[in-house]
């Protein structure tokens, strides 16, 4: 196998929103980043919504126009998918969420793939046990799962399968550091595998918070964004209680224990979703967005992350604090 | 009652951590901040602790030397209650988290404070319907919990007991908005109101993938703080599917919801703490702070906290783009 500096050439197969978001990530990291769909329109919808997006940053004077050049210059639209893995050391496959086809795909890629080839795969669900079960490469496939979208949010969620070689997951965790994602290692498969259960757990008690009549979605909205988003952008679910507390983790559990007991004994359990209280969400969320589109406030969420990540950047923890202007 | 704009006076009646930050919220929003502690230390510690967290903040050029003083200055340390409460028509009570000991405190305040003065809590648990239960005064009792350091994150959960006034709360919530906090409505009652339901609900998940060993601690806390938490810094859990679903969240619910069901199932129920899976989080947490101890890492996380308010401040939802150096 190579190591995370020799990858020249990736693949992207499958240019749906997360494929496409995927080539923007190899493209502007300087590798030849060559982009295939089952269906051509995908691939040139892709290329559009590229040159569309770098136009928009441009504008915001986010990015110089021979930067946008030179990052589009990287990627090569392909006919057929063994052009689209001609020299590629790492695949990224982000075709729709279904067993049946990421197995033909992932049958097809390990045919057609140099040898030396990564092949990993987008999905959000699946077991890479299943996806790769029979085929004889099945040791370089694994699973890197990003979030969408992975050119603005940088973790990737990487597992392998029962039959995935450690050396390959090394590998993985290697190169998507080189490309400036994020990586973190699952030691097994679970449906949903870490940030989808996290994000689930928070979603029920929100949903069961606006059931029992607690409380208006709007404002666990605000709850959110104005609370418990402004402490974890910046420290993980350990990370609060243990910088909190004085005595760290261990006192906080300890002397916390007994009340967090009682409290998840209140939780809301099952699966609250009715018709009516996914339309009494949806009706505040219409009043909340009177002003402000929810398209254009993903495009605003997505160019306050790459502000916050620049402002995480400048001010890594433990460094000396830089002055500032008021 | 008075309006938001005519409060002049408050009283910060306890001065541990909550109280000492409170004391802050108020002091820079201009109003003559009283301050008692049953503890005359703890007044004393708390003045001692603002005068070194402005100098600090001083040092990183984030502060003028002159709006520190002034800021001070609105501050006046009281020897007994009814000094403290002398003209206050705001009073925030942040004693120790026991049902009997607010009871004896509120008990003091409805008998010694102003007849127009509300009466909030910073309680994070306990039901103002017992706090305030036959006391003449209960119609202006609220809860006022704040998120710790009130003076670096602006959310505060307000909700009254079976006795309030509306019209308190209302006075509340403007007040609350006033002094630069973002307050949110409760309905009614739940154990943990809303901020610490959810985090429980996400940290009952994070140790149960620690538990079952699906990951490290650390790897959990990197999927908050390089992923959901950037999101959920700027959209709470409903606007985060809302608009990333081209339908809104609606589409997501119909699209979504027997994955999210049977998500929902698979996760981590009761309570999953154990002596050992405490031990190992420690152990995972000590590990990743060799190089930064967790009391500075409370200090940059809070500095930085700073730094996204001012960022989101700068750029709201809807507004122009600004154009921004490279």
């Amino acid at each position: 196998m190579i190591r995370a500096s020799q990858h020249r050439v990736v693949a992207v197969v499958g240019t749906g929103v997360v494929g496409r978001s995927w080539m923007r990530v190899f493209a502007r990291a300087g590798l030849e980043t060559r982009i295939w769909d089952l269906d051509p329109v995908q691939t040139d919808l892709a290329w559009d919504w590229y040159k569309s997006d770098q136009k928009r940053i441009r504008k915001q004077g986010g990015m110089r126009k021979a930067v946008a050049r030179n990052e589009r210059s990287n990627v090569i639209r392909c006919d057929d998918l063994a052009e689209a893995l001609a020299g590629a050391t790492w695949v990224q496959e982000s075709c729709p969420e279904n067993l049946e086809t990421k197995r033909a795909v992932f049958a097809d890629l390990d045919r057609l793939a140099d040898p030396k080839a990564v092949l990993a795969s987008s999905t959000a669900s699946l077991d890479m046990t299943l996806i790769a079960e029979g085929l004889g490469g099945a040791g370089r496939c694994l699973v890197a799962h990003p979030v969408n979208p992975p050119h603005v949010i940088p973790l990737v969620e990487v597992l392998g399968g029962q039959g995935t070689d450690p050396l390959a997951i090394r590998r993985a965790i290697r190169f998507l550091e080189r490309v400036g994602q994020t990586p973190v290692l699952l030691r097994r498969y679970a449906p949903g595998f870490l940030l989808n259960r996290l994000q689930a757990a928070l979603l029920r008690e929100a949903l069961h918070l606006v059931a029992t009549g607690v409380a208006r979605a709007d404002a666990i909205e605000t709850v959110v964004k104005d609370g418990l988003g402004l402490r974890w952008a910046f420290l993980g679910p350990f990370d609060v209680p243990n910088t909190n507390a004085d005595g760290g983790i261990r006192e906080y559990f300890a002397r916390r224990g007994d009340v967090l007991g009682a409290l998840w004994d209140d939780l809301g359990k099952g699966n609250p979703l009715t018709p009516e209280l996914i339309e009494r969400v949806g009706e505040t969320l219409d009043a909340m967005h009177r002003q402000v589109a929810p398209e254009n406030l993903r495009e605003w969420r997505d160019d306050m992350i790459v502000r916050l990540r620049r402002l995480k950047a400048m001010h890594p923890p433990g460094g000396e604090p830089e002055p500032e202007e008021e």
